[in-house]
């Protein structure tokens, strides 16, 4: 049976989502509960990485099983082997053929950067900014990625030359409340650090350091080298994975 | 020169205010920031400890110095040697006659109780409760509590008989919002455990296993090995400590 898992999690603590030697995943934290319940080693699929830093209020997994629990034992069973910086919300049995990276339909991520450097309880859940910035400025920036783009010069230097980097952006606001700056970004899909990338961009243009016609020029050249303001992880929100309803 | 200054910080990861051997103490941390300005040792006193896992919005404490420095320069040279957990809010120039702990005229404690088990973004920030609670139950307990009272039976039992444990609590709200629990608590001053040892007989009341007769009896027998309902020091925060205008 193919069950479909929602997890939140506080990253501060965490190497990122995607298992990895030597270092804690969530990934790996959750396969743990999840072998131990089993008795045998369970692998898990997610939506996607996040990466060290970041945090999740609705990451989506799947994984396969030969129990028959209900939702709200699953929950119990699961976050019962977990550290409370990983919670459980929901557990549901799908379709043989959903999975959770292929079948995604869009995503929603948000950012939060802070101007306030002096309060102790938010540094690991913020980006921190202490520049002024041009609101109205990085309205108009965000608006420029809306749509279908090449994202190449966004996202990693380090990904395959041969990987597509064509992704629609179906939202992209930036507000600003008592000292914080809210971006959402919503889309059919994100490369590896392109919400961070085009964070840090929008605000290299709030601060004037950049032009709207430079963030076009990047746009169109699709050169993976290019953008070097990629935002802190800890500013980053994985909010919600959209499927296909079946 | 005596300088009064307020200092916020995330209990999270330390051992409470006051220094002790072999474990982090936030009260050790800001010494060694001052020794490296002073370059020789700076003995701090607090308005009070508070305890492990224990926040403050603005614990207050006094130096001597012989550096004039001003406020902003204070705070970033302070800050710099300190981690972010740790963030000094103001420094000012006092009278020689001014004592961070002697001088309190009063204090504000909040509590923060969570019915939400499932969220990981706030478990070092709140106390945590899964039974359902009455309100105005403990409303009422709260109300008993107000005023000048004995309050030996709501203190460690480690305190020293002779102590005198009489103090006078001026406010005492509790309310509820979104699954949160909020209690405000000010008076003259609070013995060790005092607001947690409350918080929790006030919440054994919300669940009816105690009731008000009980608890009257409690405050009158003034017996320090009575109470065993202690809160979660996640959940405590020091807001703000007050002192004669002079």
């Amino acid at each position: 049976m193919r069950y479909k898992a929602i997890v939140s999690y506080d990253g501060s603590k965490y190497n990122g989502w995607q298992k990895q030697p030597n270092v804690k995943s969530i990934q790996e934290e959750i396969e743990k509960s999840l072998s131990i319940i089993h008795k045998h080693p369970i692998v898990i699929v997610g939506s996607g990485r996040t990466d060290a830093k970041v945090h999740a209020i609705a990451q989506v997994f799947h994984f396969d099983s030969e129990l028959n629990i209900n939702n709200d034992h699953w929950i119990m069973a699961i976050n019962s082997n977990l550290d409370n910086a990983i919670r459980i919300q929901s557990v549901e049995l799908v379709k043989e053929d959903f999975h959770a990276r292929f079948s995604v339909v869009s995503k929603r991520y948000d950012y939060y950067l802070s101007t306030n450097y002096n309060n102790p309880f938010i540094i690991n859940y913020v980006g921190r900014e202490y520049r002024k910035l041009n609101l109205e400025k990085m309205k108009e920036c965000a608006k420029l990625f809306i749509g279908e783009h090449d994202f190449k010069t966004f996202t990693s230097s380090q990904i395959d030359e041969r990987k597509s980097c064509i992704k629609t952006i179906y939202t992209l606001s930036v507000t600003y409340e008592n000292g914080v700056y809210h971006f959402i970004f919503e889309g059919n899909g994100f490369l590896r650090y392109m919400v961070r990338n085009l964070v840090g961009t929008i605000v290299e243009v709030g601060t004037n350091k950049l032009n709207l016609e430079e963030v076009s020029r990047m746009l169109v050249v699709s050169n993976k080298h290019l953008c070097k303001f990629k935002a802190d992880g800890e500013g980053l929100y994985l909010v919600k994975v959209n499927y296909e309803s079946r």
